[in-house]
Parts: C-alpha cells; structure tokens; sequence
C-alpha cells in the first residue's frame, strides 16, 4: 500500500481553511476517487517540537491507495476539478509525497 | 487527538536504515511509551508528486497519542534513551510537527 502525503507549507499570512479542506476539499477528492482511494486522513498543524516555534506544515493530509498505479488512475482523470478546489481553502502550493506504508497501524 | 510527524528529510548521501526503524526503534519507543502512544504509522518515501523527483522524506513516523500532555508525559522520561538509537538508523535530523488530528481515517 501506499500514501500519498499532500502538506502545506506553514507559510506567514498565507490562508489556509480548515474547515473548507475537511468539509467539502477531502470529500470532493474521495468522492471522484471512489475506492481507488481507501481511505484519507487529515492533519491540522498545531507546534513545531521546539517549544513557542510554528508547525513546519499548516495542514496534511494522506491518501492511501493499493499502488501508485491505483492513485494515478483515480486522481488523474480528476486532477483539474480537484487542483481547481484549491483557490477555495489555500493560497499555499503543497509539497507531495508519495511512499510506501511500512506500518500501516502498529 | 494529536499526533507527532517525525520526518527525515531525503539528503544526498545521508544514511536511514528502513529496517531497523520498523524492526528496533519504534519498537523501542512504543514500549517505552506504552499506552500514551495509542498506536504509530511508518512511512518509507519513494518519490515527489512529479515523476523523477526524489522523495521530500526519506522516511516519517506519525505518534498518535490522546494529546499533547500524553505524548510528553509518555517520551520525556526516555526521550533519552530514545534519541540515543538515532544514530543507529540514520545520521539525519528529522524535522518534527505536532498536528491536531481532524480525520483520523474517512
């Protein structure tokens, strides 16, 4: 299995929507993903391990597909409605991850 | 709940030994931890979102505890011990984010 890790970037006065991203941005993706995509979590950025300093990444959230081929298949022919959604929550530009799920849940 | 993203940024030459960290370390912080560590995940990067592009990470944890208090109160007394076996695995310096979880899993 694989994640696809979607984080943005803690940027100063950069606008982020929380509510927006987990009520109607998650769901839109999962809904045009259909079972491609197994399920999601989302994550909101609180601290940084340093004590007073800022998350590196305002917000994350991780999609977890059978393979890269699954993902592919189920975002792509999607990906301009879903990066279109973006404008809706962020002005950030998101960093990507894609890795492997060495424990899924220990 | 919260988490603790514990991600090991991908430098050139630097040393991670998956193995290892699934195998030994989390093992070890899990048992220190007991329950105030509920469960943890562990990721192994494989690439960036576009093709060709290495990893931002070469390897993540996440720590999911009931909260912040939790995590503290389960790793201060071995935080120690714990970033003692660092070296062991890797001789990169992870970048470390506590996050609210908003979804734990759609």
């Amino acid at each position: 299995m694989i994640k696809v890790s979607v984080m943005f970037p803690n940027t100063p006065g950069a606008r982020f929507n929380h509510e927006y991203y987990r009520d109607r941005h998650m769901p839109l993706l999962k809904s045009r993903m259909g079972d491609r995509c197994k399920y999601y979590t989302v994550d909101k950025g609180l601290a940084c391990g340093a004590p007073g300093t800022p998350a590196p990444y305002a917000a994350m959230c991780h999609i977890f597909c059978d393979s890269v081929d699954a993902f592919q298949a189920g975002f792509g022919p999607h990906a301009q409605e879903i990066e279109a959604d973006i404008p809706k929550y962020s002005d950030l530009a998101p960093v990507i991850q894609i890795s492997e799920v060495v424990v899924e849940k220990s």
